[in-house]
């Protein structure tokens, strides 16, 4: 596909000069996600890794816990006016088991969830239900495990030394070990590529792991680390009110503001052990 | 409300030492956008400009185009389990001459997008009709300008001093002047929130503004400039490959990594003039 990046002609402008030169772009391109032929949703992603992609999203739907509850994945006919692939669209077929969906998620995922929460305050009514509990994972890490996530994140991230305009996800072991890296112009993609990568290798939930991601924490994101049974979320800036307030209740540890040598823990504390 | 932060007791960790402190939160809260007592969609937002929110929100769909489009935004009555109105339903009452809303736009924003895509490459599909023409914007601006865009808009920022949490969307005259600035935890809500003032103030379209915005520039943001009339957009971190082919395309000027005293314009560069 060759698409992960693109080049373009630019005007540099530094200090009183200006030149022209090429600059390496993140490529941002629609992604049409299908169920057994219907379309779920389209998301905005930098193209790669779009099999994990949708079966990590469908994890964090609630529709897929298990790899066999996924049967297969594939590229559908979009063709470009050359009649070339898009790679844009990618169906996913569910097994026979695996319950019809809801008819607020095949209306659109974001319509769906406006459905309870109109009169309520709080996350009850956009909250998914996990069927993987975190609340009792008895995963502990050290501060300098924290410390050194970032760095490791941003070593494995290959694109962005490109072009500086991709966000990452990671998953790391409680040593601080990195299992799996992925990158996109979205954060939530990042997190539903790494967590669908998880599921087609039969490994969720992912209980004593911990999930790293570039830039902020919000209540999305903490609500797809929790779909996946992950116990840890960590992020390199601010967490949102709703998103701390969704770690409390659940369970997850939530870590925020992680740059050098320091960091916030807003929840469940005692997983962090000197 | 008074609900645009809010405080929660942390773990403080800082090298080997860890303390208990108080840290101060930017809110998340849905919000239910309604039209004629209907849900458009429901987004994640930051309390406070709801209406400029809705306003501008409307304006990106390419519902309304001018203040008299809009007839009344309310809250309406949506409660917490104590009676309370949560002040996160709005719903909007358009002008009788405006058109009804697209079948596909009352199902849900996001499905609706859909719709053209499946097949095509490029932005096509996703593009929405703008009523205004940037590409004749007489608008022309200094590297000097632009340099001062950032420092102005982290200066006009109230919240993110207090929370480290928030993306910001102002807009400035040719010489730099700040107009108006807002915040959000998401930073399509905070251009939302920006284009929504205008629309109220009667000023669309915005001939011969900037909007900057913090962190990067995406489709759907280049996509809410033009749908405004805004000629130039400009973003502290990097665009994507689709931002730079809309910006082309549509006439607007984008700028990129705009950082100390240097820039990247990736789009209609006659626009900025020594």
């Amino acid at each position: 596909m060759g698409r992960v990046t693109s080049r373009r002609k630019i005007l540099r402008l530094d200090g009183g000069a200006a030149s022209r030169r090429t600059d390496t772009l993140a490529a941002e391109e629609p992604l049409d996600i299908r169920v057994g032929g219907r379309t779920l949703t389209v998301t905005m992603r930098t193209p790669g890794d779009d099999f994990d992609l949708v079966a990590g999203f469908l994890v964090a739907e609630g529709v897929v816990h298990g790899k066999d509850d996924l049967v297969a994945l594939r590229y559908c006919a979009g063709t470009d006016d050359e009649g070339r692939n898009t790679y844009n669209v990618v169906d996913a077929a569910l097994g026979a088991h695996v319950p019809p969906l809801a008819p607020g998620l095949q209306r659109g995922v974001w319509t769906s969830s406006s459905c309870g929460i109109c009169g309520t305050t709080g996350i009850e009514g956009l909250r998914k239900i996990s069927r993987f509990d975190v609340a009792d994972d008895q995963i502990r890490l050290t501060p300098e495990v924290l410390y050194g996530l970032p760095g490791e994140l941003r070593r494995a991230q290959k694109v962005f030394d490109a072009t500086g305009g991709l966000h990452a996800a990671g998953l790391f072991t409680p040593d601080g070990e990195l299992v799996c890296v992925r990158e996109d112009v979205g954060r939530h993609n990042a997190v539903d590529k790494v967590v669908g990568w998880a599921l087609r290798e039969g490994r969720l939930p992912l209980t004593g792991h911990i999930l790293a991601v570039s830039g902020r924490a919000s209540f999305e994101l903490t609500q797809k680390a929790l779909m996946a049974g992950i116990p840890v979320l960590t992020a390199v800036s601010a967490p949102s009110s709703l998103a701390v307030e969704l770690a409390d209740d659940a369970g997850v540890t939530l870590v925020g503001f992680l740059r050098g040598q320091s960091a916030n823990v807003y929840t469940h504390t005692h997983r962090v052990v000197a």
